[in-house]
């Protein structure tokens, strides 16, 4: 499993996942689900994976291999395309020609299927900071103001504190904190989403790459989350006023 | 889906179910889920189901049968079993047999699986009350002190606040309270999962059914919650200590 989120707020975008990939309880490694490109000045893209790691693993390789300006395919790169649709759309196809690629090399049927889903968000110049959620099937969704988020992976146990507490004017630092407790309750709850995090804080207008952090297990921030985050929510529970049993 | 939670405390037993089920998003009816029995002054027993609707029906309309006193199979019935364990033992061998006979009947694949799941709860005198989570093969697991409560059908979003705020020494009050927030957050995230909500509370020893209640859509105090909760969850995350960016 993996719990992946995409963020957009006013300042910008914020994407944060887990590092955690497992083949059963007792084979559990810890791997980047988290990928950016850019050309400072222009453009930064931000892309995170949840499913088979064979599947996403080649999906980035291909992604680098076709980023590289030694490339004379004539198709246009995800440093390229004119748009963050056009990325999508790039993403999203390469997406379903790893998928298929990947089903027609195997004889039989495998255990786990080559499928996985992404988070894609970003900024290019000449357009706001866009973000996406893109199927296997390669088709994709934007986030709206209606919808302004987006989860991959285990999205169950961290969705309802995403739901209240988000606001799109919060600050970064908020967004971070937000994040944190989503990623707890589901870290604590799901043992196949783990530590270390991966974040990344990208700043509208900026057209670079922002922040880059990786949150280790032992992070004191995440720590005192994690310990608090409990008891912060046995005190709302103990203040939303009593039941009567009388009546 | 479906949504029923068992919890064991010190007081007694309290379980709380919902009444919708769907076949697909436009075929949605009210049916309870939550069965009692009992002997007044020997025995009250508690049934919740999640699963295939005619699966669920045909095993309680089974159980109802065999517990008549006119039936003369000489199998103990629900009313007969000598303890809650061989109340488990009877419901997991009669569910196995409904499924059994259900998918005989059909000569090909249903589009849902003839599957069910159960909570039972309940007491016979000579012993504690007993708390049970029968699967559809028919075998069963018993709440524990360290899994004192059960949650079938859709259980994610709603747990994160179940495993913060249990305390087995709780009143029923701030039990059913607790229950109302789980089952907020669930309803609010699954359309598949709905009011009105039936609740139980069995009061240790007494040997008889305790408060039976419906609580409908716009009950006062689950709209209260409905309303409270998201403001009570925002607040408890605002004061936590904020995240800081630099260093």
């Amino acid at each position: 499993m993996t719990y992946c989120v995409g963020l957009r707020l006013n300042r910008g975008l914020v994407m944060m996942s887990d590092t955690r990939t497992n083949a059963g309880v007792d084979n559990i490694s810890i791997f980047k689900k988290m990928f950016t490109w850019e050309t400072v000045g222009e453009r930064s893209v931000t892309l995170m994976t949840a499913g088979n790691l064979a599947t996403t693993q080649a999906l980035i390789s291909l992604l680098n291999e076709r980023a590289k300006p030694a490339d004379e395919r004539g198709a246009p790169s995800i440093l390229e395309a004119p748009s963050m649709f056009q990325v999508a759309r790039l993403v999203g196809a390469t997406l379903r020609e790893v998928i298929a690629d990947q089903a027609g090399e195997t004889g039989q049927e495998a255990d786990s299927p080559f499928s996985a889903t992404l988070i894609l968000g970003g900024q290019i110049r000449g357009s706001d900071p866009r973000l996406f959620m893109i199927y296997p099937e390669g088709n994709f969704v934007e986030a709206s103001e209606d919808t302004p988020f987006f989860q991959i992976g285990e999205a169950k146990y961290g969705k309802p504190i995403l739901v209240r507490a988000y606001d799109p004017a919060m600050t970064f630092e908020d967004a971070v904190k937000l994040l944190m407790v989503s990623f707890d309750s589901t870290i604590k709850a799901n043992l196949s989403v783990g530590p270390p995090l991966d974040l990344h804080l990208y700043e509208a207008d900026s057209f670079r790459n922002g922040r880059v952090q990786r949150i280790e297990k032992d992070d004191p921030f995440f720590e005192m989350i994690s310990s608090s985050w409990g008891e912060a929510l046995r005190e709302a529970f103990q203040r939303l006023p009593a039941y009567s049993l009388d009546d």
